[in-house]
């Protein structure tokens, strides 16, 4: 196919080939390394001029070294005369730090958005913001992808009954409503207070489990604390199974040692991150490929990405 | 007081007249008019040269009307040699289009922060966002005030007790939250489905209200019709009493009708934007100008703000 | 014609169907609504990824919520990734306000250059500016366009004799000077002083129009109150018959009942603006779109516009 | 005076003198050179750290030279540290080429305020700008005297009677109306066509100056055939004396002997341009240094400007 | 050849020439001329809409006529909508200036980056910088042509054997260096200290030409003082014969006679600067038409300048 | 002291300390920490509204994390409300990709000059680039300071007789000049080719070494790799001592190792990056923290920094 290139980084690379073979077109070659000192150096070794690229890189940890990758394959391609420089970045890390809650603190999303533009990026592809309201952070085009239709397949294809979709805290709400909506079930809250980064305490919950299949939703599994807290809040008020469902495997810490050994049957994660391979079976990996390979295709025939949102 | 000069837009006088009074600094001469064809016309009648200007105007409605009075009212300010410009819009319109919920759609809140920026505003500062995230549409800082704790010092002024903060929709869950924390009460949540703009379909309950006084809070009272679904569900769900908490008072339409037959106790709003003179006894309205107030005086004697946020 | 959309905004959807006509390109369905509190809502209803886009929007009374409409619209598209966004306003309000006459005024059609440009519009296309400096305000090509061929040809047509052209101010001689080379005519002005913002003072007439077709020319009709002064002042001082040709007809106030009343003969608009549809014959509407259709043509066609300015 | 500097460029050294001893405040030392290879070189003697500066420099001919010093010394006292920057150009060279009257045509007096800004100017103060609307060029303010005021005091000290005042052409009528109305005298115009650049055909007197004293005003005399032109036109039309006042002494060619052997009595300039030091007593040159000066201790002292533009 | 027009400033005509042969593309009419006082007026008599335009302009004396001609030129094209701005400036005056080496000291190179740039170009076409590092002031791509290899094809025709490189002062090391390394030859350096602004003392030779055919490059010969210095020096030293190679012929002052009188056997340059027609036969023009022509073409049909740089 | 802050990043928090000692202004209590996921957090625990910030952090080791770390430093104060923000980075990583050597490489040095100005900065100050033009990569000030005389004093002190001072490659030529100039010593070269990125090849020596105390002088040691190659050469051709001076001690994999065994007598550095703690005493650091500290209380007070490049 002429005029399009997938230049891939290095956090998220079977992903990459995934993409690439549903496109049907090769990975252009790219040197990346790390120099010596952990200086980034870049080289597309192939002409770029007046082409559509597509930059694949999860900003996922380590997260400022794959930010900077990302920033620096946006300059050489920038630099090298491509045409347009569309960033397909399926988990953009620093998208909690979206807003101040305190006085003095930054709004790194922000910064992130504003690195990427002067950059050089003309178009930015996401999968589940941790707000909405972050393509707004944005004046180039962000298509943000939503992950609830492919776990509510996933979920109607197992054919579960009576389910419940649960938010491990009140800023999920609305992403539980919309897979519930979808599902066509009801929804119930864990209303806690988030006493200091990174730990959770578990207040109550909101709404009614009990004896029904309880679907946990969160964009981010970061040290699985919270989620874990959630999966026994939701079975101590009677759930008759947990499940959870999280688009971005950050999996820091103990996450994966505490995710296994929770009570929850199922953890459904999207392949955003690249996943460690070792992950026992109670782990399941869904594939954002087929979307994003879609999009691809139709951003660089002109044709709308509607019918990939509707869904 | 050297150096400071507050400048009234026509959307809010009284509230302005109100700062000035607790800044004790008087509003600066400005005329302002509408051209026979509608174009707004401003002019400051004295020196603004390396003052330190505090613009203070709503973008209430009409929203457009306010919003180009508000630039043009920074441009001159600009022209003039100001030497800071902070706005003040205790309300800002087309914040709930933050984000794009279908293709094509634009994000109308972005476009005014573009606006605003370069139009020339060096600070802003704001009541009760849609969504915190707004804050990140700006690279200039953003004071972003939250109405919940002057509820909640009404509320518990009145010793009303048992009672439950409702969220009218899930996305307003983070706002019942912060209040329900505060209050040390339980949440509940209007899980409904909006089907079209500004129409709004009630579907159930989700949480407690039985016996129990429900606060609704919500930031934005338009049409009304989402909130008096809100007060029937609740209300049907056993609630002995209902008090709507609303902090901005837009109130299109119908809405005042509907809010004073509806079987809410009390509406309580915020004076972001100019309150009609003849509601009833039925309605409250509580003052956002002593907190501006101490911001601008901390502002300008460049104190922190964060004792402002804290409570 | 493949990769060329027209959209149109609300102002004056007549001249855009004649546009769409002779371009021979339907009008793209938009969805334009004001909210119950007067936000603008637009969505466009089909694919612009890719599309050579020309928005037809008037910034015409009322002139703030036309302008909103406006950006909200070229927002809306470039999110949508068109590739260019050319912007028609035949009519661009706020262009009197190009400079400051005092201290401490805005230059409003500064701002407006600005949000146009920043809003993501790549080229503008207008119809007889206040002042041809105006172009000049934007880093985009602007494409200024002038009436007074289509006037000429109108007059020509009359088979008028004997004509003097007038400029009802010192203001607007340039533009009476372009007529009248056209026409092989003489000039002649009022050189009034302006006492205050609308309202006019004529003080003398310049040159001589006795026993002559006096042609009064101007760019806009507000609330008419200059040009029919202008009208007495010609009359008194001799002249037989009276014509007015103005581009713009924004017609505030008792404009059309002043016109209407006055001793011209023919008030001649472009339709620019949407005209009243119960204007008497003593007005005439010329048509603006042929000039328009052609240039959109040459545009998508990468053909010079240079023809249609020469004549 | 602590915190404010002077610093002159090389264009007109006479008026920063000047302006420095109004000021009372000495001209900062300043190498400026031009390398063998007539490149600029610039270098401020003294810090400017902190500093608020004034750079005096009329962009004359040689008007790109004079230009280039001008933006590099702006490069210099930004990246040296200064606070603020005002850039006082009395003479603003490219202001004629302010719009397109041809496709293809630069805007280059855009391209110069683009210039001057981005290069760090923070303000801009000039003297009678080819049209007002350059200000709005800029989104940096920009104070833009008038020297009619100055002229106007001339003719009235000279006692001179039944004054009609005349502009060379239909773009001058507004200045011509300006020293008219200060004046209370009536105008008259030279309606010409302007055939090739530089080259004028004057067509016909509009107006009466039969008897009268002809007093010609125009903001810059270059080669001086059109206002020679002018001068012969009045004459033949009767006038008695005709006086030319020109803020700009350009002077290109054989502009100066044109104007001696002209049959107009005096030829009056600004000093915004440096004059040729052998000039005959038919001319006379007026002083904007002191309305400067004035300016630059208004702007210092954070005082309004207003005074100084009202007379 | 569909798409793509040549315009040539005046700085150059005979290279812009010969590059239009070997592109087999004519030069677009374009009417560039000084104004009386001196201005640049440019107008292109075609269209250029849509069009892939290659402006030819060295930055060379009289460099600041030169560079607002190059800069008038982009203006017209931008405004008249040329699709891509390829700016070709063989020769950028002001690249010496490129650090500050003294506090107040303006970086003018950047401002010249700047106003290229902010002028509206999109990509830049330069051959022998003063630095490699002044690519980075740039944000649009640069590419960077190194003269050495066609003086080593020069020198290699020659059959000029034991060669050394000679750099006439310590910061061309890194050219020498270039050119040694394709010859296979060693370098030598001569360590002056630069005293004042384009004066220069010789210091004394590091490194080995007895005997040896030394060949001195530069980047510019300016004044010629310190290259011919250079010849003495190695002369002293015991070289045999003595070339010089230097990409651009500045030439101000008495260079040529200084050069003609050197011991120098050849002075080779490249033709980045129009020479003088009368330059005896120890002079030598050596083209870069061939390389840019090329460079021309594949960035015309979007492929790789690779081959151009490795040889 | 009033209005002055420091703020330590987490890279070089001794340097830090010494400055706030020599500064006598304690370092503000900020908190900064890594995230599970590795992003970064902070949050300036007291206020900086109004205040001058002087932001200490070099951009050393781990690189990508010290950088992101001073940008969201940045972006707290800047939305805090910071007057002027000051970044102090001693050392300032990426600068050796200064340049694009080959087709499609990136110019990383300009794309942290950019994220460094867009989030916020004012001026920044560093400790010997990599190259002089790297200061206009930016459009703010840029407080170069060169480390040779901090060298040169300790060579003097330790009374090292009969000095040649060597450039271990082709680039480092200058910087050994002014080394050498400032000591009254002859310099020396290494011409070697660099093979593949970090890895050098020694060619031979240009300039006599012979009996002499051979100083190296480089900006940076990374792997160490091509200074000790440098060190056998000059020991090979008859060096009697050798010394190495390097600014910035990188210090990748086995650097140290390999300049403890090599036949160095001492290694000096500067302190720009925090010196392992563990180092023998063949490694000698000294410290640029005074002319650090008067340049802040020099910029703070508003006077020139020029006396401390002069020396």
């Amino acid at each position: 196919m002429f005029g399009i290139q997938l230049i891939s980084g290095t956090s998220n690379k079977p992903l990459s080939e995934e993409i690439s073979s549903l496109v049907n077109v090769p990975l252009t070659s790219v040197i990346i390394k790390n120099f010596a000192d952990g200086e980034k150096y870049v080289r597309v070794e192939s002409t770029v001029r007046g082409e559509n690229i597509f930059i694949i890189q999860s900003v996922s940890p380590p997260v400022n070294d794959s930010l900077m990758e990302l920033l620096i394959l946006i300059d050489s391609v920038k630099r090298g005369g491509a045409s347009q420089i569309n960033v397909i970045a399926p988990y953009l890390g620093y998208s909690r730090q979206d807003r101040k809650s305190k006085s003095r603190e930054p709004i790194s999303a922000k910064l992130i958005a504003n690195m990427i533009t002067s950059a050089g990026a003309n178009r930015l592809l996401v999968y589940d913001l941790h707000a909405d309201q972050i393509q707004g952070f944005y004046d180039i085009p962000v298509d943000h992808f939503l992950g609830f239709s492919i776990f509510a397949k996933y979920l109607l294809d197992k054919k579960l009954k009576n389910i419940v979709v649960v938010s491990p805290d009140v800023g999920g709400v609305k992403r539980a409503n919309r897979l519930a909506d979808h599902m066509g079930a009801p929804i119930a809250i864990i209303d806690k207070i988030r006493s200091k980064h990174n730990q959770s305490d578990v207040a109550h919950l909101v709404g009614d489990v009990k004896g029904k299949t309880a679907v946990i939703i969160d964009d981010i599994i970061d040290t699985g604390g919270s989620i874990c807290n959630a999966v026994n809040e939701v079975k101590n008020k009677g759930a008759k199974k947990v499940i959870i469902c999280a688009s971005h495997a950050v999996l820091s810490g103990s996450a994966i040692t505490n995710l296994q050994q929770s009570v929850a049957k199922k953890i459904v994660f999207l392949n955003t991150i690249k996943l460690p391979s070792t992950l026992s079976n109670k782990f399941v990996s869904l594939t954002v490929a087929p979307v994003i390979s879609d999009a691809i295709l139709r951003i660089h025939q002109n044709k709308s990405l509607e019918p990939l949102f509707v869904n």
